[in-house]
């Protein structure tokens, strides 16, 4: 069983990785057919139809770099990293979770890809090896040092989290991060580091915030997660025992719950014991998937 | 069925992230007890038992930047980034492989995340969002911009790759890269990118470099690969057809294989029509894994 469609995946867009790399094609295609994603600073602007909105080149910042997001229907998709969002960090806010409420699937997925290339060119604008300026390269897929010497090649990075189910007897293992709303739970989760495999993150994340140990682990389902830029790779793992040690600077709280429990927050009862993750994350459809299963 | 034990992972260190964070804890670790890595250049070097070489503080250069690895039996272990070292991109090497192939499974992903580590911290001096100096902090997990007005800081990279059997009708779908040694064919793989979930980058990658098109993208286990610092997604995927369209700048070649031609390779037959990846890397278990099934 795996999970069902999922916010920010599924993106209608043919990313023609073939165009990036052909600097005639590229310029070719930026006339005026190409159409432009129109953002306020990094948020989404809507249509009259509540669709995204797409201008063109010419509605860009003339001093702006220009990303190619691909082709939609033969014509080809950019977006701008405007001069003033260089440098900027801009979390998700609750403005932004209202105005992506009303997106498909499709619409999401493309402004998630956007928004998250946006904002690595935006503060990636030196030379991590040498200090000097980078430029925009391959439809910016890539930025080039330009120093002569250095000429360091900088990819888009995609930072990958785990994400997990820890079930105990038949119970879940859900805790709270202090900057959730309130009564808000969720699964533990935690960025994978170098030199650990997804099933190794996995065990240190839930021992190193909760003490639990855990056995199998098994994968479920992936998400893109474009704040800004994280692979959320969801899995279950199965808890050697339930006995907590909570580590206060990672959670508020964290407790097991029963799959009653868990399927009230679901159907979000008034009396239930938590307030569920929201539809947009991979935690609600892991929940989803536990209690389907 | 998951796929076994698997080089770089299953490090015997507790990474202890508690201490990275404490700035007097770490300290205290980093006295005459502690052990430090020993290197050549990013190679590892071996003790008179031909187990990884383990020396004190006092080795490091004394300009040398130092990295926190974690505790093993209660001593602290580090490795030094050294002057000689910034700014370097070493490739690994046959002289490398050939020692690789000598450390055991918890040696192996003790060097692989040092590798990865110091290797970032080389190629990480200066700041991506505005240019000036980083100086290491966390104990080696973060770097942190000098820059009172920036302070941006910096994590390390670790990179999603997608690595897939490509299945159809029983045959497995193979290519050979044109850095691959003689004879050599492996799976396709290609890294996770901005936006895409990890079946949706299996899917993207099959087309691009096979022009093939998949159904059912499933899970089959994960490896951490410290050429930088990537972390291998295994996977296999249905194929809807046979026909091939192959991008010739990925790939120099690529054909199906049946199960009897995989196994003759994998025991190395002389008269196999390819050479099998080597037991270090994941694509060595899938192909094991989708024999074994």
């Amino acid at each position: 069983m795996t999970i069902g469609p999922i916010a920010f995946a599924g993106s209608g867009l043919d990313r023609a990785d073939q165009i990036r790399a052909d600097a005639d094609r590229l310029a070719a295609l930026m006339d005026w057919r190409a159409r432009l994603l129109m953002l306020d600073g990094l948020d989404p602007v809507f249509d009259v139809d509540g669709a995204l909105a797409w201008g063109s080149l010419a509605d860009a910042d003339p001093d702006a770099e220009l990303v190619f997001l691909g082709l939609a229907q033969n014509k080809a998709c950019f977006a701008a990293v405007s001069p003033t969002l260089l440098g900027s960090v801009a979390p998700a806010n609750p403005r932004l979770w209202a105005a992506m409420s009303s997106l498909g699937h499709e619409e999401l997925a493309t402004y998630g890809t956007a928004r998250s290339l946006i904002d690595w060119h935006a503060r990636h604008r030196y030379c991590a090896r040498c200090g000097n300026p980078t430029m925009l390269a391959k439809g910016g897929w890539q930025r080039n040092c330009t120093n002569e010497v250095c000429k360091a090649e900088h990819f888009p990075r995609v930072d990958p989290v785990t994400i997990m189910l820890v079930e105990h007897d038949g119970r879940l293992l859900l805790g709270r991060q202090p900057r959730f709303p309130p009564r808000r739970l969720s699964t533990l989760a935690g960025f994978v580091e170098p030199g650990e495999s997804i099933e190794e993150a996995v065990a240190r994340e839930v021992l190193e915030e909760a003490g639990v140990s855990v056995g199998k682990v098994s994968y479920v389902g992936s998400q893109p997660w474009p704040f800004p830029s994280s692979l959320m790779i969801g899995c279950h793992a199965e808890a050697l025992d339930d006995a907590l040690t909570i580590d206060r600077t990672e959670l508020e709280e964290a407790d097991w719950f029963s799959r009653d429990e868990v399927a009230a927050a679901m159907r979000g009862d008034d009396d239930a014991r938590f307030i569920a993750p929201p539809p947009q994350a991979i935690a609600h459809h892991l929940l989803k998937w536990w209690l389907a299963r």
